[in-house]
């Protein structure tokens, strides 16, 4: 083990992976959070904050067979004792709150959870070490109505923050119809689930990938399988054309509303028992939320949504925005997805022994976050304080009254802090600050009662895109007296 | 090693030492902290959020030579690199931003931060290795302008969350005017500051103590140390009874009033050069918060106040709670501090060989927290939400739609989602749910088109203190007609 002998300074950077977020970037993620939050308590789900760190024990799923259990999530060992590991979903933590909590937490229970969530991966472009999850979930209720009030939760939520109606869609599907169309394409034996176990986890992440791939390239892996664009050969499921066929048909079984999906799906599913119930649960979710005036104009029966997760056990659903965007090569594309979910009944099991019926939603904060960029709806120039200049630093108790008198009345404001030396240097911070007005008071203005205030959103906007000519009749500064710094300030923020 | 042949249950539990919060813990700390920050961004500070990994070599000061610099800090390394760790404060992150976009951020750079902070430290009753901090900082401000605007909002903030004007004080102090003291009293020799520096140390950590130990139990330790309670013994700075005489001046130069207090000060620190630059810092900061309407009944100087840590190289600050509580013993004491900081002008240093003035206060988020709720300004009676009950299954929609209507008043509600089986276990989840209104409609009901609407809140107030009696002209259920529900739901609750 090779040790530095010299001591040097360390590094400033932020860990490989990892971010740090500034000003608007915190608190329009919190605006937009607070808004989901207040929708999920209005539909009597409840706050739950857990810890960061879980015992590895607890996070189960991703501990290999190695004496350092650190794939997928950051991990370390107490001092010879438990594993601990920061949380890499919601999820989890969730499952060992409702066993841990069982007798004390009302049933069903819902509740909803907000944080950051922690992934040992390579860190990449766009691939983040660290990001925020925005989860509600009902444990505890068997019925697909408790899947059908997410669904109809989570439209509310994208509205709520400012997605209008028609620019999203909830699609539901059913694991379970997935499973009754395997049943007779030959892959699933109710007899024995554990046989084609592989094969259909094959065809599950196939049709999971069917935006990117297309058609053809989800046959080519249900059948032999397909090389992709390097190269690189994923090894498919292994069906016959006939059984591919049958598969692509549930894909593609999306008709005009959502009683005639319905129909197309039992035609599908054929005998299978299981198949029948998911239709059956389908066309319960759809009545429900038909009842709530939820059109197919906000959640529809897609069969195409499957979603990667192999723990869904019944209804999957998803959020897609449907208005378009450009690329990174300048293409248009849709949005896409900012959320998924799905009825998961075996995750408190592993605890408990017992099965317990739970069901829920995860929303993507970042792409929900950049969706709203895109839209408009946040990302507005961030209004910066009212800044105090110092011409005299005798006099910093009037600069700080000023100050002081402006925040009374609601009005962001600071006083220059910095050496005050050089007045060319406190006008650049204001327009570093984004400030919208510079307070200025030399002796000789304090000597007549007086301030002038320096418009800088003036300044700011002509050198953005205005001329000066469409500004000339406003005054880049002007003078009034100390006691109407509140008022006038009041009035040049109003114009701005 | 030893490992588990055969597969176990893990176990559900919360790591030791950790903590989950539910519902009202949840929201009334984020309430609390919204408000803060609300007075933070009023004053020009802007929002910083951190990851919560940072290198332990950016971390710095819990490394010791060990091959696992896991004191104090949980950490783990990276595949044969760094060893990355979780922040033990908002601080070190604070000084690595600052060094790592020194070139992009406004300078003086005002930031506030909140989250969670980690601590690897031994579990007990009352000590977590998960709590939140909640901080603001002013980096490259040189003046005491900046700490002296740093008490003002501290005392802002704290009536802003609901602590009454005369249940606080911020106590202010001065490193500077401590070290001039010692330098009086023998134990700083300015000429080479790294002599006496362990005696110094413990003349700062007894000073610490004079709350819990007295006058007597510092003088202990100022003199040859102290045998405590339990036997052991803590060795003393070893100051001859003349010296110590000078440092318990110092602590008790508490005057009437800031001017005489600074008098006094004046005198103890004699010719000491950095104690009369000390002096004058206090008086500065003391006339910019009286110039503000801060007087003496909100922030005051308070030579004994000199905080432990040890990086504080100038001002000093401590907001104290003066209301009483009663202890575990049901003895009253006074609720104490929940804030404090100072200047510390040497962290930034470490990454950039440059010395950057900084300053900051960090609120202790729980303490604040258990103080409001002894103040009766949190932790009322959480409301939970109107259940709508289900007495037919097959009419699922209709109870949806009830709920959906209440939510659209914009009244919390929600259906139960159990097994409606037991009409009593929906009435018992009703209960533990502290709804106020359960909403019942039997097939009876719905073909009469009224609801039935059971008073809940009733139930509770009779159980908790009030008698029947009290009670009898409040119909403990009344009906209405479905078209009513929202409107008498609206009336009983502002009713209860």
């Amino acid at each position: 083990m090779t040790r530095e002998k010299a001591p040097r300074r360390p590094r400033a950077e932020t860990p490989k992976g990892f971010r740090d977020y500034f000003g608007a970037e915190v608190t329009e993620r919190k605006a937009m959070l607070d808004a989901i939050a207040e929708v999920y308590h209005l539909h009597g789900f409840e706050a739950l904050e857990t810890s960061a760190v879980e015992t590895v024990e607890a996070l189960g799923k991703f501990l290999p067979d190695v004496d350092r259990p650190n794939e997928g999530v950051f991990a370390w060992q107490e001092d010879e004792k438990d594993w601990l590991a920061l949380r890499y979903d919601l999820t989890a933590p969730l499952a060992r709150v409702a066993a841990q909590y069982r007798n004390d937490l009302a049933s069903p229970y819902r509740r909803y959870a907000m944080g950051p969530v922690w992934r040992n991966e390579k860190p990449g472009p766009g691939r983040f070490r660290q990001f925020y999850q925005c989860d509600a979930d009902t444990v505890g209720a068997p019925s697909v109505a408790a899947d059908a009030e997410i669904c109809a939760m989570l439209a509310n939520a994208l509205e709520r923050v400012g997605i209008p109606r028609g620019d999203y869609v909830v699609k539901v599907n059913n694991r379970k119809v997935l499973n009754g169309v395997m049943e007779v394409a030959g892959v699933l034996d109710p007899s024995d689930p554990s046989k084609f176990e592989n094969e259909r986890g094959i065809v599950l992440r196939a049709i999971d990938k069917i935006d990117r791939l297309g058609d053809a390239g989800v046959r080519l892996l249900l059948g032999e399988g397909r090389k992709d664009d390097s190269g690189d050969f994923t090894k498919g499921a292994g069906l016959s054309a006939e059984q591919a066929e049958v598969v692509m048909g549930f894909v593609s079984a999306k008709r005009a509303t959502g009683a005639a999906t319905v129909a197309r799906l039992r035609e599908l599913v054929g005998n299978s028992v299981l198949g029948a119930e998911g239709v059956n649960e389908l066309e319960t979710i759809a009545t429900l939320l038909d009842a709530q005036g939820f059109g197919a104009d906000r959640i529809e029966l897609d069969p195409g949504v499957v979603r990667g997760l192999g723990y869904y056990t019944g209804p999957v659903f998803e959020a897609e925005l449907t208005f378009e965007i450009l690329d990174e090569k300048g293409n248009k594309r849709q949005f896409g997805s900012v959320s998924g979910g799905g009825r998961y009944d075996d995750l408190v099991k592993r605890f408990t022994g017992q099965a317990v019926p739970a069901t829920g939603v995860s929303i993507g904060v970042d792409r929900l976050l950049a969706a709203l960029r895109a839209k408009g709806r946040m990302g507005a120039e961030a209004a910066g304080p009212v800044v105090v200049t110092v011409m005299d630093r005798d006099r910093m108790s009037d600069y700080f009254a000023m100050a002081a008198d402006l925040r009374n009345a609601g009005i962001r404001a600071e006083v220059y802090l910095g050496n005050p030396k050089q007045f060319g240097n406190q006008l650049k911070y204001a327009d570093k600050r984004q400030s919208p007005i510079a307070v200025i008071q030399g002796s000789d203005e304090a000597a007549r009662g007086v301030v002038v205030l320096k418009d800088l959103i003036l300044g700011a906007k002509i050198a953005e895109n205005a001329t000066l000519e469409e500004w000339k009749d406003r005054p880049a500064q002007r003078e009034v007296a100390r006691g109407d710094l509140v008022d006038t300030v009041r009035q040049m923020l109003a114009e701005g």
